[in-house]
């Protein structure tokens, strides 16, 4: 049996294509409204791992497609959660002062900058998306902008994090509302991205339909280790302030089903992403690799 | 000659033709995410006189398409504008408490869910319009959602909101400056519609340029207007306070130019937007009604 492949390479190839794709699509920081483009520049480009894009990279791959044409959808998605990062860590929402290990949006840039760079993020996120060309047929492009907007949208990110907010504080939150949250929150974006990754790679709706299960799973455990990462990381490693969940009152899933179990919830949502990964033979293989990365993080 | 169109009675034919778009757009206020739904519903549905929805009938008419046909573009442009209004009026930003006679939709929902409700009607509008059907073909959609994203985004609409919050309590704004921010904060919006509606309804390229500029000179006018009212007008009459732009500094037209001198430029948009929309001959009437009410609005 072959070695199976490591994340960390492949993340290193294509981080740069995400980076380019990221910078030209962002307004320049200059010229009269060089304070919003900068404040939406300095929270895009402060880097992390782009999970998101990277998944819808690997998902292109995954169907035979060549992951650069993915690259203009893979910003899009990137556009999209950093401004729900910036949106969330507002003092009216989660009041968070560090993201990435350095200060948040708005303690750089004011709320009022904060609020208008995410929106101006979100608006930006359909722009590239529609323009996203590489010989993609405008009726597949059309399907990318209606899953990013629903994703993004009430029923999906938006709903989750209304939804979480609203639940903080509230004690007998039980673990099916936990799951709908984070099916939302975080789910929703990650099984986009797949599904939009494999679109542009000429993906056939069964396969569509098995990459957005996928993302799906995938999405609930990444949420899962940010919540024991919370409950046993160190800020230093988290690049964010560790221990806050409980504090604030926030919903989780070790708060719930405690740190084992919710261990083996992310063990079991991993191999069955994996088992979904496997339909698509060696070319599966990124996505599987992503999925292993995901279980094992440790920051 | 014939007696020129009037607009009140055009309004009241296609007011519920865009209703029933967004009334059918927008999620259900029920379920678990009942109450982010209802803080959307509770500002998109508040009423007003749906100016930009009408642009995008009568311009689709301008071209000799049915108005029917870009009702759905128009209800995505009146879900922008509202997720702009929600977010205009939040603390951190304008600090109004009442919009078209009612709370303002944070006073209402709170500061958080209001930034959620705005986040998701943006997101929504993005859906609403790559769904557009009535036989639009799959290139006009998607150039649809390109004007869309590009007027509402970081160098249209929202680069306009930042600049004129940046601006504000400054003292030596001058008129390029204003006339800067303005053809972005309402300008871009009123010109994306216009253009929209004109494709929606078949229009070639050239016609769309038209289209464009008749919006862009309409937005000033529309901007100058409001900024007359707020000098000279009523609260009750406006449906908000009346008077609040000069004491927190707010720089406008009357401010710059005086009152007498930024009611001869609007008389001079209108002029010219007319004129704009006379190449369109018969057809372009319902566009000719809209300026004329819009120069001559009184709140």
């Amino acid at each position: 049996m072959p070695e199976p492949l490591d994340a960390e390479p492949w993340f290193s190839r294509y981080a740069p294509l995400i980076s380019r794709a990221l910078d030209g699509a962002l307004p320049e920081a200059s010229g009269p409204l060089g304070r919003l483009h900068e404040a939406m520049r300095y929270s895009v480009l402060a880097g992390g791992k782009r999970i998101r894009s990277m998944l819808c990279l690997a998902a292109c791959e995954a169907v035979g497609g060549n992951p650069e044409n993915a690259a203009q959808p893979a910003a899009a998605i990137e556009l999209v959660h950093t401004y729900s990062l910036i949106h969330d860590d507002l003092p009216c929402m989660d009041d968070d002062d560090l993201r990435r290990g350095q200060p948040t949006n708005h303690k750089v840039y004011g709320d009022a900058v904060a609020v208008l760079a995410g929106d101006g993020l979100l608006s930006l996120a359909f722009e590239v998306m529609a323009e996203a060309s590489a010989g993609i047929p405008d009726s597949s492009r059309l399907q990318m902008v209606r899953i990013l907007a629903a994703c993004a949208g009430p029923r999906g990110m938006v709903g989750g994090q209304a939804l979480d907010v609203d639940s903080e504080g509230i004690d007998d939150v039980d673990l099916p509302t936990l799951q709908y949250i984070h099916t939302r929150k975080t789910g929703a974006l990650f099984s986009g991205a797949c599904r939009i990754g494999g679109i542009a790679g000429g993906a056939d709706d069964r396969q569509t339909t098995l990459l957005g299960k996928f993302g799906e799973k995938l999405g609930l455990a990444f949420q899962i280790v940010d919540d024991l990462l919370d409950e046993t990381g160190h800020a230093e490693k988290l690049g964010k302030a560790a221990g806050k969940d409980r504090p604030r009152g926030k919903v989780t899933y070790p708060r719930i089903l405690g740190l084992e179990e919710s261990k083996r919830r992310v063990m079991e949502l991993g191999r069955v992403a994996s088992e979904i990964a496997s339909e698509f033979d060696t070319p599966g293989e990124p996505l599987k690799a992503i999925a292993r990365f995901i279980v094992e993080r440790t920051s």
